[in-house]
């Protein structure tokens, strides 16, 4: 099925705000076997909106249309696919319902969210009880999904809305597609391309990569109608690929570093700590992001100023004149010394140089240390990065945690 | 003078690329005073290019096209162009003679390269004697620029060929734009629109609302040829802006809520530090991207665990066995705690439970309390957010930051 995706809005046209969410859009529908043909971006003007659409519906098999779905006077996405597909909008009477309960009175037709309710003849609200505007709307057979611009909630309704409709929609079809996405981080795309190229895999199999910084993400697929066959097939060519990827595969499909990580931490049932300069919370943001991780998590100190590595550290004064605050001497001492205070299986620590100042000839700007601490062994590496000071930042936590589960891989299980 | 982007590639229309290019351009555009209708992006078929560029010679005064331009056999911009525009593709000699140089020999019409030369006719490159692709070509009395897809060639040429190209083609008019984006938070869209049609502005300024979760960005914008009068018009409106929306808005254009509130911290010398429990680092995350901000930002604590919370704060146990770790009492403890430890002038606590479990029916999912502390007062506040995990990290650690930059207005400077 091919489809394409319309952007709505000035703040998009003006260049004001980067379009992320037509980019996301078409990632996830081309992960799940869909082909886009074109994605516009529209001022708001209804014509140019009615004119988009309607060529679009001549010409694609599902249309996605997203942003000027709002309360405010330049929200017009309504009214332009009223005007265009010549449905009159009428008021959704749950969504009325539910913006009066809210306003906590009877009707104010004069009140600016009840716009929210009135919607293009037959639209279909995804959510009516939620204030997440949104809907589907078939016109001449073509399935039309309408989103709000907001990058969350567009995100959050094309994974729960859209692509279960769409798969539903498609589901005459035998056509069976089987695919995986394996995260890989450490490994260039070239050097990826290179050995999977050497795998000669079943001509059947495709094979794609997107790179997500920092990590690159390779998705296996395969298409067949033969389903007792396929599956063999698809596990075979998903372990071969794993195999020469080696450890740089960290999780598949929705796994992130930090999931990951809190998986073998409850597993080996061992707790963690952190302490961070130059990442200021960053990596302990990273792992509380992950529901449940307060069970492994116990937390840990931003040591930003070199006094607060000596008060809460217990990094000593002579250590940090001597050797710096960007060293392996105080990465180790704030790695053992967290992990004491916290009382925590393991710690990790990270200091560093995000810049923009502060780099010397032996310490350019991105050199970050990071130390990883049990009750049996400390170890300390030394990393280099470039870019800017927002990069560094996250290099130097995405590489913490991927040393934590490089880590954490190797530890004997607890008994 | 109004303008279409259209970018063309494979890589963008499977979201394998986010398309940097065009809103980079819609902005440069914008800032100069040129109005952007619409934005495409296609994938490599010559049809669709072709449709594209015919339907935007009808309505626009000039065209950006990007991508394409390269000698590998998916880059089908020139031969696209050559067959909508019904304009032959010829080589051009002073490109011909710049690659057979690179090349050291003699015609090589096999050689992939070559095809860099041929471009449609009546183009005018921008520069024959780089290695960087890229031409104008005027059809119909539209001015159309073609340039490269890759962001720093193509950002190179925006601004040293298109743009002057532009002006001197409008050199008749003289219309300028003045704008400015007011950063608001804690005020709905609606509200917001409300307070401004309440206003009454002046016809000519154009006001637009753009929601960049959690905040809004209202953007005002005058187009005047009268210069004179414009500037004061200009601030005049501005200022009835700010007034309506009151202290809502927390900056203007490039402010961020970390960058107000550092520099806040800085104008009056004071230091801070941060005791986290539920955004498990984000605010002091949020703090530390600023570059510079190690002159204000002492460090913290990442108190996820309750025994931390005593140990690394000292919040008494009876304090959290009575009130519990998501309190009023913890979070002024964890603040004056956190205070005294660090030795900073001000200090913030954060607490709450950010779910998806850990709810009750007195302090559901998304009760949240935040503590600010100096030396002569510690406020409280509570707060109730919704939405999963992820939202109520975001919103907690965005709203704590608000209330920092509140507080740091209402305090006399040091003397």
């Amino acid at each position: 099925m091919i489809g394409e995706i319309i952007a709505i809005g000035d703040e998009l046209t003006s260049g004001r705000i980067l379009n992320t969410t037509s980019g996301y859009a078409a990632r996830k529908l081309f992960d799940a076997g869909y082909t886009i043909h074109a994605m516009s971006t529209i001022g708001d003007h209804p014509e140019l909106i009615g004119e988009a659409l309607l060529r679009a519906i001549g010409r694609v098999d599902f249309i996605i249309v997203t942003g000027g779905l709002g309360s405010t006077d330049d929200d017009i996405t309504n009214e332009a696919v009223s005007q265009a597909l010549e449905r009159p909008t009428l008021p959704n009477l749950t969504i009325l319902a539910r913006i009066r309960e809210h306003l906590k009175r009877g009707p104010s037709p004069n009140n600016p969210l009840e716009k929210l309710a009135w919607l293009p003849d037959g639209a279909d609200p995804f959510d009516p009880v939620s204030r997440i505007a949104g809907y589907q709307l078939v016109h001449q057979d073509t399935p039309i999904f309408f989103l709000p611009g907001v990058p969350e909630e567009m995100k959050d309704l094309m994974t729960r809305a859209v692509l279960p409709k769409l798969a539903a929609w498609q589901a005459g079809s035998a056509l069976q597609t089987r695919q995986r996405i394996f995260k890989v981080f450490g490994l260039a795309e070239s050097e990826i391309n290179l050995r999977i190229k050497g795998l000669d895999l079943d001509g059947e199999i495709k094979i794609g990569y997107y790179p997500v910084y920092p990590d690159v993400h390779v998705s296996l697929l395969l298409r067949s109608t033969d389903s007792s066959q396929a599956a063999e097939r698809f596990e075979a060519a998903c372990l071969r690929l794993e195999e020469v990827l080696e450890d740089h595969v960290y999780g598949i499909d929705a796994d992130e570093l930090e999931s990951v990580v809190g998986r073998l931490l409850s597993e080996s049932n061992r707790t963690l700590c952190a302490a961070e300069s130059c990442t200021g919370g960053l990596l302990a943001h990273r792992v509380t992001k992950v529901a449940g991780s307060s069970d492994y998590f116990l937390g840990g100190v931003v040591a930003y100023a070199n006094e607060l590595k000596s008060s809460l550290l217990g990094v000593s004064p002579e250590t940090l004149t001597a050797h710096g605050a960007v060293s392996p001497e105080t990465a180790s001492l704030m790695a053992t010394g967290v992990r004491s205070r916290c009382g925590a299986d393991i710690s990790i620590s990270i200091t560093g140089i995000a810049g923009p100042s502060g780099g010397s000839i032996d310490k350019p700007v991105g050199t970050v240390f990071i130390g990883i601490s049990s009750s049996h062994i400390t170890e300390i590496e030394r990393l280099q990065f470039s870019g800017d000071r927002h990069r560094i930042q996250a290099m130097a936590a995405h590489t913490g945690l991927d040393l934590l589960r490089r880590f954490l891989l190797r530890l004997q299980p607890l008994t």
